[in-house]
């Protein structure tokens, strides 16, 4: 089940309908998974802000670096024109230049492009290495641009998925998550969407309790740290709320928020990244606005605070998700067991 | 009662004697508080890294801006040089000036400083303009001056004292508040110690537990953002691991984690930074060493980890501390009252 | 003579009718001037980005830091928020403090900010050391205040004046100078002005001629780095064309540029700072635009070039003509003549 | 020729006697030129810090985007990390992908890195899309691969090579260009290598004499910014000086500095990188001492101002060395002729 299905909520905001990214609309969500042995767990993500040429209509987005031990492809191109213009594809560590020249191939051939000679690929990964054999780069071309065109609105799928098919959260099986959050009218009735790569170390703790310390198993618990595949989280952010880049960029930021809530202790050699775009008309970077002055709303800097409130809850949850969707996998390296509920659950009793 | 003393401990790490900042050796925290009447709810709050020349004997640190709706001052040069040459102060957000000026005079008048000529004065604050009339500008420089020269080692007084005596935090009474972590000689053995001046808002969250919520008191509850002054926390990390000024800033970005799981929403309005120095002589830059090549000790990237744990934990508990030493307070503007722990306490029953 | 009256031109643009950073309209620059003997040789220049109420009615804005070696106040909150919401201030180094009280000051007593709480003053320095008794902190908050209340429209004063009055660059006397840009209006018609604060050193280098070296006069001549005060130099950018604070912050970097041209080495003691910030009313930030959702003019990305280009060359003029208006001051700790006209003009005969 | 042998010297600093990024010991440049027809003008540059394992030696490195409309690949691990573990490898924008899989798998198949699940490619790129039929990504991973592997110390070949096979600088055919600075033992002896990338515009300057005026060919000449490819520049810059990750950053951040002597307007388009690091063994970062407490060289940042100097000097004189080699070439989309030296030179009479 999904956390909420299982009891399990937090926050003091309300999620949309799907309770996904896709509850911002207009929003895709493709992915591959690549399951084939022990040896071959892995796969890609693809999100779509929208459904049109996202190179012709580029949207305003924001990146933060929290801990930057990561490949990250495509930021600082980001951050300097404040926008993408490409999917946001995530995939494994060692397969970053593949998702990236799916990206660039599947730009150039997109009606309308016929003239574009400068892509900006934007590409996040984790290190999936425990459960796939990274170093044979399993991940094709071909199996990036497949994620990018299979992408769709409606229910996205969680756990050991597209680029969470060989990812591990503190010492269990977790992959991709998803969670929303949409602001009572009062507040704006913006929609806040999050989807995350989950592959993180800490103490886990759900909503509130360190269920890793009841569990027996958190980092450092040998007061060693162990040799390991380095970690990483990859989070996504979508609203369709009118933001200018500086404001996206702070969005991003609070997505760390919900992370460190849910016990990571951004170790070393965790990766952690988000990029957060907006998908309202008003601020969308279409050729005529990318070429004379031109009135863009924005929502300014004293209405931001429920934004960020509903980023942090997103986020969170959106890991909880991804935990909680995911099954057992015997991988290249050992087995990444599904987090046992049926203890889990019982340790949150009472929680609100 | 400290948090501790009252039996909520958070995290998995254990404190220093002291669990201040003060358990970094040389570390000396000075405070002058200025609570003269209900209109005047002031004060200033000093650490020094070390007993000795200050600006002759440069610390390394690290800074960053999680949120800058703030006036930090001397955030510049420390980020490019990497290092601090003065007291870090902290006091109201309208008279940073006032303890920008105690700062660079002591320095100057300072024994060996008598050909000085250029002093980067480090100045933090947050707004504490309910309880204080804060328009009224009540710090001078001599009161930042004698936070200064009272500096000591020791225990440290938390709550509604110097930079504190006048700040509010999830709207109970806040102020100053420390902790510290002492890693197992296994994981280095090094120290990490916490001092926070708490002024921020959110959701209440002790020890995971969504207090806020169960005292019916919290952002956004209204559903309507109430017109506030804004908010804050500046925190400041001292460690006697040898790191370099890139890894203070890791270090400095860690803390946010801290603040993340006290329930922040990390709000438009609430300036919210860290910064982070090393009191290791071995990194210490002496008028020797910043004249010629010479030998600097490091603490690799890839030991990093349990120092970024240590962080976070003490974080949290020192704004812990502000809140549970703080005294109801009756100001300029309005009352804040203090943390109901007899409601509070009971909340927390069965927490780890 | 400035430059260009002395027939020393650069760039490809046409300066606007006073070739000052006034010809944007609305900006005012305010300077106070001590020159009360042989050692007090320093001031404060203001620019003030319009003539209304700056708290309420804030401006766009984007800040560098290319070399952070200086104690410029208030940069965090204007690069996170992307405004200013008071005057920019210049001083020397250890008189920051006073402009900031003085404009801080000035803000709280502003008819309409009545009710205001939080102020975040801009200041820039730079070292005025030799000519000037920096050490005896010879700036009060009233020189400050003077400086912010007698700014105006129209001729801006140059050379050994305001916050330049004890400056020196490459070995010469120097001090504030200001130059503009106007474009065509097939690229726009949009208007760049500059100010400097030039204290900085390297290899003079006038229109492309190598002056200090024919001069023989220049850093690292004696192959010894020379014990010296840190320089430094602050640029103030203002333009009318509609930017966001993401391209100000573009704009304030193509200023180092201009600088780069006129020989400076960046040298590890100078802080060399940009500040750029929009007069356009369709990006103004009022009470009624920081509110709620509305609608801002942008000028694109793919418009910007020119602007950056007119950035570069009123830089380098303005340096240019802080040199060539600058007398000789005998001061404090030594004399900085006046830049040999008579020699150095030869130098650039044929030049374009 | 090269420009010093066609007597054109810039700045006040010595060449090594390569005047090459390879006058720092250790460091190997390889380079694959792919100019196959009108249609494929295209190629690769491999910079080897040195001749060991990269991975398990890593060097220090510091990153700096000054205009970052540009793909550069691996940015974000190098700022948070402080260091390079791969070579750095230059190629055109659309096959940022295919170098960085080249770069991947080398690694990997490296005597001692049969564990490695982790690498980080450092990729840099400009746009030969006017000479180069740069949709067609022409640039396989077989081609990056024997860049990495043809690499050697020595000359370094410039203009139209590698990365620089189809590059075009104000309007003229440009490509890869070298130059180094040895300082003088006073000022600690160092060398500085620079290798630029060139494929921008702006002004053509030389030796301080605005060439592209006198020759009528210039941007904006027509009042117009006509539609082109956007431009670039990459700078790589060694140092055999045992300098710190910030202090790498810091050099890299001085390379701009050179570009706007040549008269660069960093326009919109024109994607601005420079990657700097030490080859020092007091720095190198072997696999003991990633492990441990160990002590590192580290020169000051009181020593650091003959560095940047060398840095500038040798970026400008690495961009006149690219257009002074470079042939006329006729490409994909038009014709980039040579600079015609045999009218510049005469302009340059009389120039220091």
């Amino acid at each position: 089940p999904r956390a909420r299905e299982a009891g399990v909520t937090v926050g003091i905001l309300q999620p949309g309908p799907l309770n996904a990214i896709t509850d911002v609309a207009g929003v895709k969500v493709g992915q591959v998974t690549l399951a084939r042995s022990k040896d071959v767990n892995t796969g890609v993500t693809a999100i779509l802000p929208h459904g049109g040429n996202l190179f012709q209509d580029k949207v305003p987005a924001g990146f933060v670096a929290y801990n930057a031990f990561g490949k990250f492809m495509g930021s600082t191109q980001v951050a300097e024109l404040g926008e993408i213009e490409t999917p946001i594809l995530l995939t494994n560590t060692l397969n970053v230049a593949e998702a990236g020249a799916a990206s660039v191939e599947w730009t150039l051939a997109q009606a309308g492009n016929e003239e574009v000679r400068s892509v900006n690929a934007v590409v996040g990964e984790t290190n999936d290495g425990m459960l796939n054999d990274i170093r044979g780069r399993h991940v094709t071309i071909a199996d990036a641009r497949r994620a990018i065109e299979s992408a769709k609105a409606g229910p996205v799928e969680e756990g050991g998925v597209g680029a969470g098919t060989g990812t591990v959260a503190f010492g269990f099986k977790a992959g991709i998550g998803t969670s929303s959050r949409k602001l009572p009218a009062s507040l704006g009735g913006w929609t806040v969407g999050v989807l995350v790569q989950a592959n993180y170390g800490g103490v886990l703790t759900i909503a509130g309790v360190p269920v890793g310390v009841k569990l027996g198993r958190y980092d450092y618990r040998q007061q060693v740290e162990e040799k390991k595949a380095d970690g990483s989280v990859v989070i996504v952010i979508a609203t369709d709320a009118p933001l200018s880049d500086r404001n996206l960029r702070r969005v991003a930021e609070r997505a760390f928020g919900g992370i460190a809530r849910t016990g990571s202790s951004f170790s070393n050699g965790s990766g952690d990244y988000a990029i957060a775009f907006s998908t309202s008309d008003a601020v969308r970077r279409t050729a005529a606005k990318r070429n004379a002055v031109s009135a863009v709303d924005d929502l300014p800097n004293d209405r931001m605070s429920p934004l960020f409130q509903a980023t942090i809850e997103a986020t969170e949850e959106a890991v909880l998700n991804a935990l909680f969707k995911a099954q057992t996998v015997v991988g290249n390296r050992g087995t990444a067991e599904a987090l046992p509920l049926d203890k889990v659950l019982p340790m949150l009793k009472g929680k609100p």
